[in-house]
């Protein structure tokens, strides 16, 4: 059980702290990436040595993060922190050396399990930038362009830039004080938000040409097979945002995104307006969030529909 | 031509002013309505009458805009002003009874035609919502929850929900500002970009699916027929958002969608990444900002085409 400390807390172990090793969740996303980088930039900015590790590989559109942190990284760590990483599952296996040892953990969501012997929690901010912009100013640490870029990714990423019901104030006074410490925000947003390949555009085109209504609109239904996706020459990755379109439509409460697997079988990426949409897939032993879900099925694209909007309809009632 | 004036000047005016007839832009989108509905408010809160008008239906959309401010609108113009329209031609014909008395301008086009007695401009500023609440502030308004909203709507719009790149700190810091004074931004960013109706998403999937690429990858162009919007019953403001599409495209430098008008006229609509848009689209006797400008055009779809691509061509270089 964690030590809750505030940012201050925070700040007054990482003064003392030598050599250390910095966290973040697999598949790490702008918000860990963003969190992390920074503390390792103002931590070395301070003569400290300071690396930052994550199960997998990190997304080339965050070169502009990863770039200069590379180098004088070849050291023990004698300090061990994780950032945006609610529990040790979250870290991955290649952590398990650490599970006992890790000295302390920034973060902003509630469900953070209390594994680090201290916690700097913020549940009500919208982004761990938003938590970490607070230790950094704590620290005095000056926040350079490049630790901007960083936070200003955390910020913009975990919100949507901006869109998100989880944006506050906070967000867009912090946005604001980057951008007067020169945050490369055209750039920032041009590769976060507004780029999209060719065979993204291709595929939303595709999927859009075959979209469904069902329950008197309030159901819509895309639908992509593996024949399409070769047609296209997408990867899976291109599918993600796919999943958030149906949902976008006016008078959808359930948006249904079915993807033919390599095996045969399809997946089901159910989003949702106010239904539970966990429960949901979890008649059809999926999981996920309240609002973002899936599962897999071997039944079929047609049959595996009909099970799905069965059980949507009866959840959503008349 | 004008007589340039300060946001206190533009107060002392509007102190002065009665009955005030608010006249905005055609098709107008939420910067020219946000900007419009704010002042009506402000100046009905202090007693006056003012309404706003167009030359187009507002789109429902914005009922909690215009809502709350129908009814009282039975008065003869005294004050006739303006937001957001960067010339007399973009009233439409409508207004042309005002033409030599628009008494005031407010606006944050750089291309202004200055057809005004008086010109409230900061083209800086990334949205006409930003000048018209310094206006507010020097009239010293109080900002409501409604006129919150109505600012929110304007800088959000213009941004593109703070992606853009004319996005600047000013705009983040009003955005915290209308979030402290009551503005509902989870129920306006679900509803202004988090939303799509059906024939939008009939006339993207339309759009997309007859998408050309010239100049070797760097323009991207979508062309939209009278007969396409009749088959999909759109209406003009459903096109807004579909003109963002083409330069969020991989490799893309200019983003060109072309929309057949009523008259037979193509109205092209440029966004750049790097090339001066107004610059481009000012050779063709059009304007606007500099990475987001248009023109109408008589020379039929494909010799408009051509012609704009040349140009393109010309400035972009090798």
């Amino acid at each position: 059980m964690s030590r809750m400390i505030d940012a201050a807390g925070a700040a007054g172990l990482l003064r003392e702290a030598q050599d250390v090793l910095i966290i973040t969740h697999k598949n790490p996303d702008g918000d860990a990436l963003g969190s992390g980088f920074a503390l390792c930039a103002a931590l070395r900015a301070r003569g400290k040595r300071a690396r930052v590790e994550n199960e997998h590989k990190i997304h080339e559109r965050y070169e502009y993060m990863y770039g200069p942190m590379s180098g004088d990284e070849d050291f023990e760590p004698r300090f061990v922190m994780a950032v945006d990483t609610a529990s040790l599952e979250l870290m991955g296996a290649r952590f398990e050396p650490y599970e006992d040892r890790i000295d302390l953990c920034i973060d902003h969501h509630g469900t953070n399990t209390r594994y680090a012997a201290s916690l700097c929690l913020d549940a009500s901010a919208a982004s761990c930038a938003e938590v970490v912009t607070r230790v950094l100013d704590e620290l005095g640490a000056e926040i350079t362009p490049y630790i901007a870029d960083c936070l200003y990714t955390g910020v913009s990423t975990d919100t949507g830039c901006f869109r998100y019901s989880s944006t506050t104030a906070s967000c867009h006074l912090l946005a604001a004080r980057l951008f007067e410490r020169g945050c490369d925000v055209q750039r920032l947003n041009k590769l976060l938000f507004e780029t999209k390949s060719r065979e993204r555009i291709r595929l939303e085109q595709a999927a859009l040409s075959g979209l469904e209504f069902a329950l008197g609109g309030r159901a819509a239904i895309i639908s992509i097979s593996q024949k399409l996706l070769g047609e296209l020459n997408c990867d899976a990755s291109e599918i993600e945002g796919i999943t958030a379109i149906p949902r976008t439509i006016e008078g959808v409460e359930a948006g249904i995104t079915f993807r033919e697997l390599k095996n045969g079988n399809w997946k089901a990426s159910l989003r949702t307006v106010t239904v539970d949409a966990a429960a949901v897939c979890a008649v059809f032993g999926g999981g996920g969030h309240i609002r973002a879900a899936g599962f897999e099925s071997s039944d079929g694209l047609e049959e595996t529909k009909r099970k799905l909007l069965a059980a949507l309809e009866g959840v959503m009632g008349a």
